[in-house]
């Protein structure tokens, strides 16, 4: 395996790490809302989050919405949060934000997405937060060994039985605190921000508006450049340096170099301190790939992570025996840590999380990110839908359906479809975020709107802190602005049909 | 069983005829795009077509587009037909109008249905009739017979996997003509007419717009009062004959009367000259309740089957002995003409339309008419929901989701929700159609529009007559207007965008 073959595939994930794994013929990125993998990332997890007003329940979930087979009927428990201590009841209608889970546990989302917390008392709104079928503790067939198993159980893992979950919870939600009218106002990112904008455009009836951060939804099939997720970490690179740049693009020759050297993957193995030999240089290309890219993911402060990897690329040390590659580790190490040793292949025992996303993956979540050309700082890696598609069905047994999501979702054409049909969704992405180059980046109509910034992965629906930028405060202050407008119409509708509780 | 347990169910099936089967507790109504039960029914199966420009074709579909289980990835052949004669070409973008089936099969669509072909030639379109999945020839696991067996074949039938399968296709015919933005026009008449407006809300980017004629999808749940259906039949009769509505209305007792008399089912079964004799006084009860239902929803000229019947029911005849139930039997001869015995029993061996409509009517398409008081001209027949769910979980294994319909699609509210969220649907009701109670009656937008008349089921999609008044006339003229002002609007947006082929 090559990174000739290298497939690049988002995933958020804000539990599980954001490395890539190896899997067939195909490299899968794990990105999420926030990085667990740069050390002392500010994403939350480091906050202490009071969570004593949280109140965990189960929904009794439907297998296959979509079939109606004796084995559809089989049912699992999903998982879901409430917090209502600023909810303003039902006789106001006040508002619902849901928060969709992505492909992480329901934990993990808690902590690190700050967007309801942060609002809830201004829009005195009920929150929820859902988890997302086969993650965390949401899991069908009564055990994780069973229900990652293979194809079979596998197969009910997709983003339409997603969205049909949230959509029965969330009607289930609204019995519970008998509010017919409360408008519901989804939020997600990344994965989950394609999830919430896919929700407003199939249950409009349910949800009201959608928050989508960071979703990469353009990025399928031929409907954005291949290359445009590395031409953006690469660029951001050449911004903060111009020198760390042609450092690191140097580098993969001389790790090729060296690699055919008599010893020369030991030799490789030392420099980069890895925990297990090489089984050849791809390990540690891989492995520098994905810390560079998840350092432009989540490049923000307080670290700066692509200043902070330069920095020590960069550097010019008292050690003047020091070689291209021992400054390309001190990037490493700059990044996530002085370690006695590095895991460059941290999935050949992948957790549960990995595995679900995998399936995603191989299944119907096929975003060809490749680069042909000398175009990036990174060697070619082109993307090679048949094997691809080869690498998944000889895994799983069944092929990918690389045309499903733009058949059944289908917004490449935005402009054109979305100018004259829906309403009320904010596509929110940060310019210097890699996959922004999937997302919508102009206002579509007066209420599909862009909010786009020079922000990073999710960055808007992170929990506040007070050394945000002040981008990032107006950023958001707009976002709610947008939202309250939604439902002050919503509201005037209302009584403009006469319709009460 | 008794007709206290009746509820009726709507069927649009063009090829069946238009009886009520019973079905365990339950009584499901076919109810059809133009009536094959009344005698020289006016519904183009009598005139004559030239289907010399149709070619069929036939499409590998997937099983099941919404798993992604080794099963779901069985394929079966949908077939389909296109005129092309007509179209425009890619070049100009010329519109696609394609007729989404609904339970019955194609041939009886292609002669039946008459919207595509009378505007083909105007709108320079390419029209596309497609068969739904388990009608007609379309049958999934290789024969009727095993599609039609059990839960387990039949659990694929339904109307998200349909619409799945529509997008496919039309995607496909996008592609065979290298046409990607020939704007595609919907178009369906009672349940498929609720699938063309579902189509249009769920897949915007693949039609334009829809003509939902007669679909009542409001007529779910609780959102229209279960009385709806047959207050309009009884209006109907009112309105034609004060007497005619009063004899009827007297009917049903007498023929509780002569029933529970000694031989009473015997008499019954003379007077009405059934073909086997009868079960109970229903028989006759069911029979009759479906004709008049039917003679409602098929209303229309050159025979006015209301003022038919009621004219042989009303007659003074030469026989002073005439009974009220002669007169009713004469009501009967004059709807389906003289034959030598009736079946009151028509589906005791049903044909696979009727079986694939069973399962439909048992899993989703549930929908609940009743009538509780004296306030129709039939008896009581409340709707039971326990009795309809238990009745249909004990023949199929399996409950209905009753609730999953408006979970799905859900647009109950529809003023709410859609005044300002989606475009581009008629919804064509005619108010003498019984259906028209779960119809769009009203403007929602500038886009989304209602079109009432007070024409029967279905009856602008039906084939243009040279006797056709002038009202429907007029209607389709309308239609054709909205449909071309879309059309303008989408040509223009494209030029604004630079879009080309």
């Amino acid at each position: 395996m090559s990174l000739a073959y290298s497939i690049l595939l988002l995933l958020i994930s804000s539990t599980s790490t954001s490395y890539f794994i190896s899997f067939a013929h195909s490299k899968i990125a794990r990105l999420g809302i926030s990085s667990k993998m740069l050390k002392n990332a500010p994403d939350g997890s480091t906050q202490k989050i009071d969570e004593s007003d949280l109140k965990m329940y189960y929904f009794n979930q439907t297998l296959d919405h979509f079939t109606f087979t004796p084995k559809s009927y089989m049912t699992f428990q999903q998982r879901y949060a409430i917090n209502s201590s600023h909810w303003g009841g039902a006789k106001a209608n006040a508002p619902i934000l849901a928060f969709l889970g992505e492909e992480s546990s329901l934990d993990s989302d808690l902590s690190g997405i700050g967007f309801l917390r942060d609002n809830g008392p201004h829009l005195k709104a009920l929150l929820v937060y859902i988890e997302h079928r086969y993650y965390g503790k949401t899991m069908p067939f009564g055990s994780a060994e069973e229900a990652l198993k293979n194809a079979s159980t596998l197969g009910y893992l997709n983003a339409a039985q997603a969205l049909a979950d949230y959509a029965a919870i969330l009607l289930h939600v609204k019995e519970k605190y008998s509010t017919k009218h409360s408008p519901i106002i989804v939020i997600g990112g990344s994965y989950g921000g394609m999830l919430a904008a896919w929700f407003r455009l199939k249950y409009p009836h349910i949800a009201l508006g959608a928050l989508a951060s960071s979703a990469p939804l353009l990025y399928f099939e031929d409907t954005r450049p291949k290359i445009g997720y590395y031409y953006i970490v690469t660029k951001v690179f050449k911004e903060t340096s111009e020198r760390c740049y042609t450092r690191i693009r140097k580098s993969w020759k001389e790790i090729d170099r060296v690699a055919v050297k008599p010893n020369g993957l030991s030799i490789l193995s030392k420099t980069f301190k890895t925990c297990a030999p090489l089984n050849g240089s791809f390990n540690i290309k891989d492995f520098l790939d994905t810390i560079y890219a998840e350092a432009v993911q989540y490049n923000r402060g307080p670290t700066y992570w692509v200043a902070n990897v330069c920095n020590a690329i960069n550097a010019n040390t008292p050690n003047r025996k020091d070689t291209l590659l021992d400054r390309i580790f001190a990037g490493v190490v700059a990044l996530i840590g002085n370690r006695t040793c590095y895991d460059t292949n941290m999935f050949s025992q992948p957790t549960n999380n990995h595995i679900a996303w995998r399936w995603q993956s191989c299944s119907e979540i096929v975003i060809p990110v490749g680069y042909d050309k000398q175009d990036t700082m990174f060697p070619t890696a082109p993307f090679n839908m048949t094997s691809y598609i080869d690498g998944c069905e000889s895994y799983y047994g069944v092929p990918p359906r690389p045309h499903w999501i733009t058949t059944y979702f289908g917004i490449q054409d935005v402009k054109l479809i979305l100018r004259r049909f829906g309403s009320n969704i904010i596509f929110s992405n940060g310019l210097s975020d890699p996959y922004s180059v999937g997302g919508v980046l102009e206002d579509i109509s007066d209420t599909v709107v862009a909010i786009t910034t020079n922000g990073s992965h999710c960055q808007d629906i992170s929990l506040k802190n007070k050394e945000d930028p002040q981008w990032l405060v107006m950023q958001r202050e707009k976002e709610i602005k947008v939202i309250d407008s939604w439902i002050s119409t919503y509201q005037n509708d209302l009584r403009d049909l006469n319709m009460s509780i």
